[in-house]
């Protein structure tokens, strides 16, 4: 965390100085917004956390409910969203407040009495760690939200949502520069009763299931009706089935089975409890399972064991469909590549599934980090319109992904124990598909965004189009071992690491050509930056050296790795790395000894590996991605006045 | 972190229920407390802060400034510290946002032109990793005082200062139920001009070296008088110095030295630098330094090296005097043993010393961290007033030892580079002294509170008398591993561990036996427990199997390491770990096969070690630390009505 160098800071250095001198910031929903962001779930939340670090972008957020959530459906964290947690702020605070899911256990009926069930597997969770640093957690939606809220409150642009609002309708013209037009109406507190009509530049539905702004932009879901329903409670109990803090599949002779996911706070618990078949004739009967109905399901699954609930804080009744919309925004298919987007949906709105796999909540907060910064960039007059196409591009495809992931999963989830060819098919699922739930299976293909696999083989562990998987490395100045990976805020900007070939510091080299170009050609990303800015304004530039801390002259640094910043343009010595001796990042990450860029996305994925030499590719590759034109306003992270 | 037991809880689970039922809180200090503490520095916080977890004592704390501190001179937080944080809440917070020492760098002149500096060493804080889990940090004393600060809002007594007041004098009566008398006079805002008369139970004198409450009690500062002069400054500044970032002890050939310390937030750094010999007839000239004459001193002192100081956030002159009290509390030497004190000072109102070992702080917060439960404990009825001698001879033993090694210290920084035997003298006595510095060398003496070694050899690695040095083990419940000294909270309670012999839990064992006896014996320490208490509202009772998780049947283990809390009288499964195969606590710490008892108290130090069969030793242990009398009203962690 950097801070003190715009003038001592005393209190929360989390707390950012406020930016945008000028711009008006009226309590009140204003009439014209240039984002106008419609619900105040993962995917809305996260987009407005990043677009509160572009200053100069006045973003709004509504919602229906008067007031923050209380309680949530969702509650499952994968380790990628740990990971986007890291990137604002608040990774160490909720994996504190959260559940740590270390082990699966699985639990089957009993070969010789299968009215009892008894253990039968446990499955550790990322046993090697290999699949990610950060833990597999759970903890309620609500508590996410609240942490976005606080990161989008300390963020430049001090921004909070607009409660009371719902969408009536949208309309998009053709031109102007504020095209969408959309009406409001109050629905909570001083609101209820008014009618507003907002005009924004773009507008994000991340309103759900039902999402007013899909209909409106003549989005359709398709997929299959539900057939299969659930009773889930969050429950206080006392019980003697030994389990009941870990997480479990519990399939009872009886044809009935459980999901049970243990709650933050070392008491609450969930349990998804299987209700069978959806009589299609009467589908009002399963919807009003009682309860009392749902807990006296999960005492006879969990037979001999029994629950005794002394507390139920929520629960529900729902049938699993899976519903995908082909495109996520609103150019028509034939429409592609004569026209750009100026309406987008995210999260449910897109995508519904089954809440088993527990993907919803990730998946859209991946949605919003993928959109969020391409908005700040368009405008913030650093990308042309363009890029805000790859959205729904990379986007749809992922979740068409989780679709069919979550299919298999929950159709495995009801079936019965003899429907299994083998009794550990579910374990072994569980176990082989992990990376994809934890979140890391996405692999963007190659677009303006994803370069091809040219020089993969320059950086084998960073794959083209996934996210960057930190790893450590010793920072010089001041000796910290530190993971790469989390020094990158969600702040909006590009990364270039330069892992340097094999002379030190000083010494000519290929890093030392490569450095000096950035810093100066005309044709370096880097140009693009606005002279008014702090030289790391838009491009986080790193360089790894293959020698460890004790023999990099930080003094014969190229000064492109060492940019002075903020008003006293001190200088950053923070960028400077060498490699850990008994854990090196050339080896854990297959990095050429004879060098490797590494450029990473603002939303963390990998956008192209090049040799230290193709200064005119990586030129080549920013040049559609960079606006010629000079930014409309303040940079993020520049020089306040 | 456990919550949702009283219920589910949506917003912050740090924010724990408001307790105190029909207990007066006023929003203006009242004329009556039970404590009333006089300075909001460390000591006075810590003190505060543990005191909001009873939320039966009326505990109020002032300050002659009228807000909060802006900027403070302690920064240096020992290993101790952050684990003290830890029990408060708050160690990943700080961790974050603090400078992490990892290692020193040490400079003196030039064998061959002594005009220049060079690197003569460089030694690695804690490289083991042996002293400590907690990192050695830089931070402001403001953002620890806002943590504990946020402490005591969260608390159940919902505390916060009052600031505005200072004290002018204090008064103890022979008799009376609140006998000591303080004069207080309004300082800020609407307090300005008030004169008040507070009654109090007991006051704390946290309010520094010239304590106002240390006059009052007749106590007097004994030690040397300083002769040597510093310049202490924290800057932002560009400079050619390699080790800006880095903890440096710098010697020069003109005979001068610096102590640089890296601070938090990437650029900031503080320099101690050497002043020089005071003229003792001529000391107003060397306090009248100014900084462009400290900047101009540490310039010539880092040649060929220079310093561009572009901001200064502060700076100070002061001269290293080392002092100490003779008593901690208001009863002199010959009435020890005929009454006991009312009135205690902590912190810099005992003990002054250089501030380049870093200690001050971190010694306050010790200071406080004694003496806070026990106030607790005898104003909530729980132990005789005895209890509170032990504060004074506990903590001045201690103190004497940090003048020692601070002189020690403090001589060495100031001597010039002729004067050591050995080059590298100043780099062995960091290293091999740095468990003292790191806070860990405290040891109380056999007292009321601290038993003889006679079972030591059961438990070599909790050795008696000093803090209890965490170790992991797996929680069987949720299948974490997990430190279990972290699961300690400040919140006042004695924690009893239990290390069981080698049968598994639900088979004849010691352990077995001991449960039975601590769970259902008119002489075990928890039938002090008030009936209307939670049955872990005072003793916090943990069992760790010698078997791992898988072999620990949950349902087996004894009743008393499962104890029903809280309004829906749910059991906490939380209390039952079994060893982890790979890092077996018994081996780490030295534990007896044939299981051990370990008690620990409220502030983390190790109080007594027993056979699993010494019910009766344990019994007479704890028999003049409770009180018989019944509590005086809700005690902490009780269920609320």
């Amino acid at each position: 965390m950097q801070f003190h160098h715009h003038g001592y800071v005393s209190g929360d250095p989390k707390v950012e100085p406020a930016a945008g001198v000028g711009i008006d910031r009226p309590e009140d929903l204003p009439d014209e917004v240039d984002v106008l962001i419609v619900g105040t779930g993962p995917a809305g939340m996260v987009t407005a956390a990043q677009l509160a670090q572009f200053p100069n972008v006045t973003t709004r957020v509504i919602d229906r409910r008067g007031g923050r959530l209380e309680i949530g459906q969702a509650d499952g964290i994968q380790a990628r969203s740990v990971e986007t947690f890291q990137a604002f702020d608040f990774a160490a605070e909720l994996t504190a407040e959260a559940y740590w899911i270390t082990e699966m256990n699985f639990w089957k009926p009993d070969d010789e009495d299968p009215s009892r069930i008894v253990r039968s597997g446990r499955a550790v969770d990322d046993e090697t760690g290999n699949i990610s640093e950060f833990p597999h957690l759970i903890v309620n939606q609500a508590r996410v939200l609240d942490h976005f809220a606080q990161f989008m409150a300390n963020s430049p642009a001090r921004m909070k949502p607009d409660f009371g609002y719902e969408l009536r309708s949208l309309e998009v013209a053709d031109e102007g520069d504020h095209p969408v037009t959309v009406q409001l109406a109050g629905t909570a507190g001083d609101n209820e009763g008014q009618q507003r009509t907002i005009r924004a530049k773009y507008v994000l539905g991340g309103d759900g299931a039902r999402s007013k702004v899909r209909e409106s932009i003549g989005c359709t879901m398709a997929g299959n009706q539900a057939n299969h329903a659930w009773g889930v409670m969050d429950v206080l109990a006392n019980t003697d089935f030994p389990d009941i803090r870990t997480k479990c599949a519990i399939q009872s002779g009886s044809g009935g089975s459980i999901l049970l996911i243990p709650r933050e706070g070392g008491y609450l618990f969930r349990m998804y409890v299987d209700l069978g078949e959806v009589d299609a004739d009467n589908k009002r009967a399963i919807r009003s399972t009682t309860i009392d109905e749902i807990i006296a399901h999960a005492n006879a699954i969990i037979h001999p064991y029994s629950l005794d609930v002394r507390s139920v804080a929520w629960h529900s009744v729902y049938e699993v469909g899976h519903r995908l919309t082909d495109r996520f925004d609103d150019v028509l298919p034939e429409d592609i590549g004569t026209r750009t987007p100026r309406v987008f949906i995210a999260g449910d709105a897109c995508h519904t599934h089954s809440a088993k796999a527990g993907q919803g909540m990730n998946v859209s907060i991946q949605d919003a980090f993928n959109l969020g910064w391409k908005l700040g960039h368009v405008l913030d007059g650093r990308a042309p319109e363009s890029l805000l196409s790859t959205y729904s591009a990379e986007r749809q495809v992922v979740a068409k992904d989780l679709i069919d992931f979550d299919k298999e999963w929950s159709t495995m989830m009801a079936m019965k124990p003899e429907e299994f060819d083998d009794p550990s098919e579910l374990e072994d699922f569980y176990v082989r598909t992990a990376e994809f739930p934890a979140g890391f299976m996405t692999e963007y293909a190659p677009s303006m965004l994803t370069a091809g696999p040219t020089h993969q083989d320059l950086a084998t562990g960073f794959p083209i189009g996934k996210r960057f998987k930190s790893a450590t490395a010793v920072r010089v100045c001041d000796t910290n071992p530190k993971h790469i990976g989390h020094q990158a805020r969600a702040d909006g900007r590009w990364r270039i690491y330069v892992f340097a070939d094999e002379p030190a510091a000083g010494a000519p080299s290929r890093a030392a050509d490569f450095a000096e170009w950035l810093d100066t050609s005309a044709e370096s990303p880097l140009a693009a930056t606005p002279s008014d800015a702090d030289r790391d304004a838009w491009f986080d530039v790193k360089v790894v050296y293959q020698q460890d801390h004790t023999n990099v002259d930080i003094n014969a640094v190229p000064t492109v790795f060492k940019p002075q910043v903020g008003p006293f343009q001190l200088t950053n010595l923070e960028k400077v790395y060498g490699a850990l001796p008994d854990d090196d990042i050339f080896d854990a990450r297959g990095l050429s000894r004879d060098g490797a860029v590494v450029v990473v996305r603002p939303d963390q994925y990998v956008a192209h590996v090049l040799p230290l030499t193709a200064t005119d590719e990586l030129a080549a590759f920013f040049a559609p991605i960079l606006q010629s034109r000079p930014a409309v306003g303040q940079a993020a992270g520049s020089t306040p006045s």
